[in-house]
Parts: C-alpha cells; sequence; structure tokens
C-alpha cells in the first residue's frame, strides 16, 4: 500500500476484490473519497442524502444536494458531480439510475449496510432487482486502516497542534478557572496554531474524572484534584485524540505515584507498537502491565485507530486478533480510575517498517497548573 | 399542546396515535428524548449504536454503550438505562429483547426507518418476525414541529447569544482580517455570553459570498466585498440560525440598495407568520416580494423549521403546505444573489397565539466593519 490519496487506494483495492462499484454514504467514508466534509453533513443535517460512486477503472460519479453543487465542483475529488434537488427528487432513484449509467447494475455493488438508511435500502433494492448488493463495511474498514500519505500528513498536523494546545492550557490556566474556561483556552491553542476546529473536548475535573467523553461545564477546578483532558480536532475530517491528566497545583504523592506507573504502561506499550504486532497480544501485554502495577484499566481496549473516525479498526483487544501493519494509525490509552480518581494519558503513533513515530508524547512529568 | 418537556409530549402523541412503543435511534430524536446529546454521537462515533424506548403509558428504556453508562445515569430523562458493551453484544438483540420485556412485540412499534442503518433493521425484523413496524419519520416530525416550554426557552437563549455575537463580531473586525478571523471573533463572543459551543459557521466573503454554507478561509476580507455571515451554535443540542450581510468599509450604494430590497421582503414575511398561516402561501409571498423589487430567491425555500435539526418541518415552499401553529420555531431567510454577490438575512422567530416573537432581528442598517 503506497498510494498517494484515498480515491487511489480505494480503485485499486476494488479491483483488486473483484466489486464493481463501490457507493458511500456516510459522512466519513464520503469524506474519505472526495476529500473533504460535506458540510450539511458536518452540520447533522442528515435528511439529506449524499452518494459517492466509484468503480475499479471506469468513471467515478458524486451525487449531492443543490446547495452543495458549487462548492463539491470546486473541491471534490471525483470530478463529475451530480445535484438533486432535496424536495422533489429521489436521491435513491438517481443513485440507481447512475448506478445504471455505469453499468454495474448486474454485477456487485457494495453499498454501506452499517449506515445506508433502511429506507433507502429496501428503495435500492427494488429499484435494482438484478444487482448483488455486499456489505460495504469490511471494504472501508480494510481501506481505511492503512492511511495514504495524504492523510498521514493530515493527522501529523492536527496531532501536533494538539499536542501543543495541552501544554500551552496548562501555562495559561488557574485555579478556580472553570471547566469551560480551560476548554476555552484548548479551544484558543488549536486556533491560533491554524487547527480547522474541534468536534468537542473532555474537561472532566474532580469527581467527573471518572466520566467518560464528558463535555467541559461550569464546575470550578480546585487545587487538589486532576483533570482529565481529552481533544477531539480536526482538519478536513481528520481527528486528534490525545488526553492529558493534569493537577490542579503541585500534585500530590498519590497523583505522581499513579501517573509515573500510567506514563510506565505507556512506554510499554509503545515500544511493542511495530508491523505484525497482535492486537490482541498487546492488549494482553496492556493488561498484565496494569496489573503488574496494582492497576485496572477502565476501558475495554488498550488502543484504536484513528483517521476520519475517532474510533476506529484496528482496536487492541481482546476481542479481535489483527496484526499491525505499517502505515496504520493507532491512539494507544492508560486510563483508570483509583479511589473515584480517572488518570488518562493518549498519544497517536504511525506504525513505520520497523516501529513507530510518534506524532505526540505525553510521557514525562504531569502537566499541572499553578 | 402545552407540554413542559419532549418525555411528556412524546407519550401523550403516541397514545393518541395507537403506537405501543416508538424507538429513537438518530442523534437527534435520541436527544429530544433523553434531554442531552450523547458525547460519542456529537464526536460522529457512528458505529455505537443507541435507543431510547418509549411507551404511551408504562416504562421507558434507554439502551447505551458502556462508556456512556454513567453520564446517562446523571442527566438522561429516561431513567431506566442499560449498558452493553460494543465489543461482545449486539445492540440490535438486547433492543428485541427490551421490547420483548415491554411487552409491545406483538403490537406497532415506531422505528426510524430514514435513520436505522439497513443491517440493523433486517436483523430486528429477524428477531421479532410478530412485530408490525412501522416509520417513526412522520410521528418524530408532527412532535418536534411544536415546541415544548423546555424547547422554547433553550432555542431563545442560545438564538439571543448568536444575533449579539454579529454585532460584536463587526465592531471588533477590520478590512485586512481574514475570513478565520472573522469566525474566530463570532466564536469568542459566543463563548464569552456562555454559549455551549458551535457546530460551524459560514464566513464567505467577495465572490465566495454566493457560495452555500462555506466555512471560513484564510481569505483576506477586502474594502468594498461584503460577507455572508451565518452562524450554526448548540444549547444542548438547540441550534442557531441566524444570518447577517456585512459590509466591509462603507457599503456601497449598490450594496445598500440590495440591502433595503432585502429587509423589507424579510418584514413582509414576518408580518404574515401566525397561527393558521400556509406555507406554501408564505412562499408565494415570498417569490411575490422578490419579484416586486427585481430579485430572485437564491434557495428553494423562505424558512425552515428549526430545533435539534438546523433545518426541520416545516419548509416554506412550494413542495408541501402546512400550516402554522403556535409554539413552532421557524428560521426566516431571504438569499439573493446579484452580479455574483451574494446577501443574506435570517432571524428566528416563535409562532404565538396571534403573531410571533422575534427571537432575533436583523433588520435596519446592515452591519459593517471599518
Amino acid at each position: 500500500m503506497n498510494y498517494s490519496n484515498p480515491l487511489e487506494w480505494q480503485k485499486a483495492y476494488i479491483r483488486e476484490q473483484g466489486v464493481d462499484a463501490l457507493v458511500s454514504t456516510s459522512p466519513d467514508n464520503l469524506a474519505y473519497t472526495i476529500g473533504y466534509v460535506m458540510p450539511s453533513l458536518q452540520l447533522g443535517v442528515r435528511k439529506r442524502r449524499f452518494a459517492a460512486v466509484v468503480t475499479p477503472d471506469g468513471p467515478d460519479v458524486l451525487l449531492v444536494v443543490t446547495p452543495e453543487f458549487k462548492q463539491a465542483q470546486a473541491d471534490s475529488r471525483i470530478r463529475d458531480v451530480r445535484e438533486y434537488n432535496e424536495f422533489t427528487e429521489s436521491p435513491t432513484t438517481l443513485l440507481a439510475d447512475i448506478l445504471r449509467e455505469l453499468g454495474v447494475t448486474r454485477g456487485r455493488v457494495a453499498v454501506e449496510m452499517d449506515h445506508m438508511p433502511a429506507r433507502d435500502y429496501l428503495d435500492l433494492f427494488r429499484e435494482l432487482p438484478d444487482t448483488r448488493f455486499v456489505d460495504a463495511e469490511p471494504i472501508f474498514d480494510r481501506l481505511r486502516m492503512l492511511k495514504t500519505e495524504e492523510e498521514r500528513e493530515r493527522l501529523r498536523r492536527i496531532g501536533g497542534i494538539v499536542h501543543r494546545a495541552h501544554i500551552a492550557a496548562a501555562a495559561a490556566a488557574r485555579p478556580g478557572w472553570t471547566e469551560m474556561q480551560y476548554g476555552n483556552a484548548i479551544r484558543d491553542s488549536v486556533r491560533e496554531q491554524g487547527g480547522e476546529g474541534l468536534n468537542n473536548l473532555v474537561v472532566a475535573s474532580g469527581y467527573r474524572s471518572t466520566w467518560s467523553n464528558s463535555a467541559p461545564t461550569q464546575k470550578a477546578l480546585e487545587e487538589g484534584e486532576v483533570i482529565k483532558v481529552d481533544v477531539f480536532a480536526y482538519d478536513n475530517g481528520y481527528q486528534s485524540d490525545i488526553a492529558r491528566t493534569v493537577a490542579v497545583g503541585e500534585p500530590t504523592p498519590f497523583q505522581r505515584d499513579i501517573w509515573a506507573r500510567l506514563v510506565d504502561i505507556h512506554s510499554a506499550m509503545l515500544e511493542h507498537v511495530r508491523p505484525g504486532a497482535s492486537t490482541r497480544e498487546l492488549w494482553k501485554l496492556f493488561v498484565d502491565e496494569f496489573a503488574a502495577r496494582d492497576l485496572t484499566p477502565t476501558i475495554r481496549f488498550a488502543g484504536h485507530g484513528l483517521g476520519l473516525s475517532l474510533h476506529e479498526e484496528p482496536y487492541i483487544s481482546t476481542y479481535r486478533d489483527s496484526r499491525l501493519e505499517e502505515n496504520m494509525v493507532l491512539a494507544i490509552e492508560p486510563v483508570t480510575q483509583v479511589d473515584g480518581v480517572g488518570f488518562h494519558i493518549e498519544d497517536e503513533v504511525i506504525v513505520t517498517a520497523n516501529g513507530c513515530e510518534l506524532i505526540s508524547d505525553g510521557r514525562g512529568e504531569m502537566l499541572r497548573i499553578r
């Protein structure tokens, strides 16, 4: 796998798989195919339908709602863009027409069974009774695990911005700030560095540090607490997922101790990330490293793929065994809870030929605010 | 319709409709039912499934993925929360179990056919062969058109914040700023006023002012241009959709003229918003008012419902005729393009017993930056 962008890689892969057309409909797989996030989908206007149809050798077609037509013509990697009126036309009928025009309706057409709404699928199925529909999910899982050159560069850029934003926010903050103020300091730093935006972020202090994915509130940051901070920024749809635990004031001996154990577990994991490593064995290593330090992992995976989705294949867990491969991008994240306090460290890596390249590295002293 | 929150209204309405259970799975309908936006869904982790099951008289159940369990217990309006392991358990099987437990599997169960993924629907259908599945879309369209007290208050609050943010950003900006800097000024003001966040915003200047829903770029704001600015902020999932056209420097006679015509069209529309008004007649009025001023509307509706979705029923368009009712919330938005320049004004109203309450009002002088 050595393609410069996802459309080239898609075409090569479906040719190899004997798929006659690959249809993307979900926000993330569309962005993957065309190279940018469709604004309507970023805004959650989910009733607007979009479809990108990619064929192994022939032309590719993008179908969008009229208000997105101009931007699609300017920005989409697929150059043949069609539009439909969302009030008078059926996008499913138009998609069937496009598949007919491309001559693939007697072949294998992969659609996103884990995304395409039931009604659309049933309609498409009725329109094209001779077509053999197959599930696109395993195809996209495979494609998206291995990042093309363009994707690695986008992930490096946004990950670097977020790593620095954690340091900047801890330096700027003061005890007594609210969680929201802390979140704003993160956002400001991401923006000052030219980051496109944040989907959301976790700022969970004190008793809230055991909650997962919890947005900042008006709760004040009190001396002696820790804050669990996780930042979900994006650049052209590509995500960051980098977490830090920050002490409010000087860390207590208890906090230093747990942090040091978590950093050791993190290092042990990072040393073992390389092509050929088994995700199930990495999970076992993770659990063993926790147990050796008298801790328990809070979440049921040690890490996960990262790209256009915050969580994607491969997961480092007991549930499925995959082998790591060059050009995968992973977030590795030891999380634990001790005596009602949550601790989290999470960094991103690119699997290289012999090991991994760290996009970020949060080991060393615990961040603190004074 | 006079309910304090959407769960009460849901239960009353499905009782009246003879539906035995209403299942929400989409991010917006889940937020509607439980009262907050599930963090995983806000982050676009679409492979995590959630379901809220509401019955007319009996208990209601919420099914969430394990990492969301604690927050759901704390924040969900539905108090009976169940969790599942996303790697080992099938949420569809668990949803079928819940429907069995509630004793509704021989009745009418409404599911979101326009959202539930094809695979989930086919699995559920196989699990419950005796169940009569009906489409929840028209039910939710009806429910969500009429805003409960809690919803009106949330929409008033975020709309007021955004109205003031437009004024603050125009006052702070200078010619030569980039579109991104302008967008940051909007974001800063929303945050300073305690707004939860922005999904995105449109800042489209010069030739870009004819694009729709286009995020700010590094393009500089040049004297003599106009900027089309539209702000999509949110509070507990409830959206804002308020647009302004801003002159860079003193507006030219051309810009003043088009703006004045657009404001007149806007006023004519606002005068006619009241219970009983026909959306198709309002659209006709809109087109006539444009034509009387020698302009053409750019988009195919004059306005739309607003709530947990940026665009929802009722649309003010030619495509469907609805009657306005008390407690609807609408965004009214004249948009036009003249000689390659786009102009937009958009304000939000709540339909009252006799007319409408303006959440925002952008009429009067065009905003300008100097």
